[in-house]
């Protein structure tokens, strides 16, 4: 019988989609970063994360509030990914007879730090016992404040592949978190990411933009979303990945290839998206005006080929797969996925 | 240090509530069956409800389709229970490396079957693995398409405590599976319960119901819920527990107390409110012709005490607490609840 490694995450999450049904009032169904639900003629966003002790953190190596940020980090990224605004928030705890009721307030107090970052609270949600590892899971609820939001699809010919942030920080961070060497700013970006709410929001209020994630699985992977999303391919250009000094630093100290750590690194949380090629210089510069945040061009969309190509090689590796015991194998074999609302 | 054992889950509901700030579109915040929330001059219920391997099913003793049937009913039932349309759900599952991708596509399955029958669908959720056991957690989100929507606070003194259907049921149906004897109707109830979608919402367009929930937790725990967001007391009449023929059978067979069963048992997913005492019997009457479900008065509110009374005896039993070993002690001791959205 097949489990569900035989098959990884993203295969799983297809079959899942077969037993779905949708109606006229879901814009998005499963397979982007939210679902977009039409409400009374408004569009609202939604989605969830759910992290589990063992898999996404270790209670010997984060601090109980770290755990509340980061998975409430997660949730608020998707919604910064469509470009939304996030409102609420509901969470799913399950702990054990013996948890410290101090673990359980400092998470919800980490939780609470992010949300009232945006002024988003949390309105309800479970709690039950579990003799395994802690879980928790953040649904949250965002809308549409602008004229539109962006969607995975939608990249166009000649599109620029674009990013906001440093990207590798996180996978460097949890380097050193797991291997011991101090990383002075590395671990601060794996433990407390910042979502990119405020910029997504600007992006999404910009027509030059067309498509866009948040990179959470890795940047290889991500794109492959992208593309497949598309039906476009995608070439990124390894000299143009914005890398850290201080990443660049540890990895040569520590004998790790910078670049390819920034290729399948996850949970970066920075914003990955298709950019018009007119205008391109004015986007950045207007960006870079709004934020002091750094934006870079990484590569460009292409119908030459399907997928992902890294200085003209089909990207060797993939990213997160939970199911995968290392990184994941490249999607572009995969059935393609089709978007939006399933029928 | 204090662990969640020593406190409970209500009182650690309580401690999290105080690291929640809310803002002026939450209607309801944390502590109702529902939070409730103000999105652009209409108002939406969402609830969440998690189910863990080992403490709410055993796959050895459900089938995957029974088990996503009852985790999506539970959510479900929060709506009803506010008088609410379950509109939109997700999912977030985490499961083992080895778990069979039948056994996941089965649940889905199970979801969408209860989901179908009310015209709501799964939008989105999230997928991980877990080295521990497997867990589920629903969200649903629904609309108040009445003009009212109900709560847990608005017991009137003199008011009637009302239910739908029979209860106990369910844990009948549960000792059955747990020890063995066949129990017909019985493990079916525990099995397959089906939430109070159309009755909750014919309830909430009836102004002569005050206040409402679900009976989830157990009969006496559940109305404790009431008389505390009511600053009441309610008087239970033992003798009016409407009490199925094969429940009274199966307990007389096993030496089962079928009255201490249906005060304690939860998981019915009944309907359990406070209705005004003038034009009861229209009422009653009107709701049994609409659904030919039963509909019992089992008590009455008074302000002469807090909490709930047995046969004029405060209920020497609480009902499920994730964190108690045994059934829960009586909850009326505890800090006053305060409803609504935590300032």
């Amino acid at each position: 019988m097949k489990k569900v490694q035989d098959i990884g995450e993203f295969r799983l999450i297809d079959r899942i989609r077969r037993f779905l049904p949708s109606t006229p009032t879901v814009v998005e169904g499963v397979g982007d970063d939210c679902a977009v639900i039409r409400v009374f003629d408004h569009l609202m966003l939604v989605s969830c994360d759910l992290s589990v002790e063992g898999v996404h953190f270790r209670r010997d190596l984060t601090k109980p509030e770290d755990i509340g940020w980061k998975v409430a980090a997660a949730s608020l990224s998707d919604v910064a990914a469509m470009g939304g605004t996030p409102l609420f928030c509901l969470t799913s705890l399950s702990v054990r007879d013996d948890t410290p009721v101090l673990f359980v307030e400092r998470l919800y107090q980490g939780i609470s730090n992010l949300l009232s970052r945006f002024g988003a609270v949390v309105i309800g949600g479970d709690t039950t016992r579990t003799d395994g590892p802690i879980s928790i899971d953040v649904t949250v609820i965002g809308e549409v404040t602008g004229q539109r939001f962006l969607r995975r699809k939608g990249a166009r010919i000649g599109d620029k592949l674009t990013v906001t942030g440093q990207i590798g920080r996180s996978a460097c961070g949890l380097h050193a978190l797991l291997n011991g060497p101090s990383a002075p700013g590395l671990t601060e970006s794996h433990i407390g990411p910042k979502p990119r709410v405020l910029e997504g929001l600007w992006l999404s209020a910009h027509p030059q933009i067309h498509a866009m994630l948040d990179i959470s699985d890795g940047l290889c992977q991500d794109a492959s979303h992208l593309t497949r999303a598309s039906g476009l391919g995608v070439e990124i250009d390894p000299d143009k990945l914005p890398l850290a000094p201080e990443q660049e630093e540890y990895c040569a100290t520590h004998g790790l290839d910078s670049v390819k750590m920034t290729l399948q690194g996850g949970e970066d949380y920075e914003l990955l998206f298709a950019m018009d090629s007119e205008n391109a210089e004015e986007i950045l510069h207007a960006f870079h005006q709004e934020f002091r945040t750094p934006i870079t061009v990484i590569g460009e969309f292409t119908d030459a080929w399907p997928g992902v190509r890294v200085r003209g090689q089909k990207h060797p590796m993939g990213g997160f797969d939970h199911f995968s015991p290392t990184f994941a194998a490249p999607q572009d074999a995969a059935p393609a996925e089709s978007d939006g609302a399933e029928g």
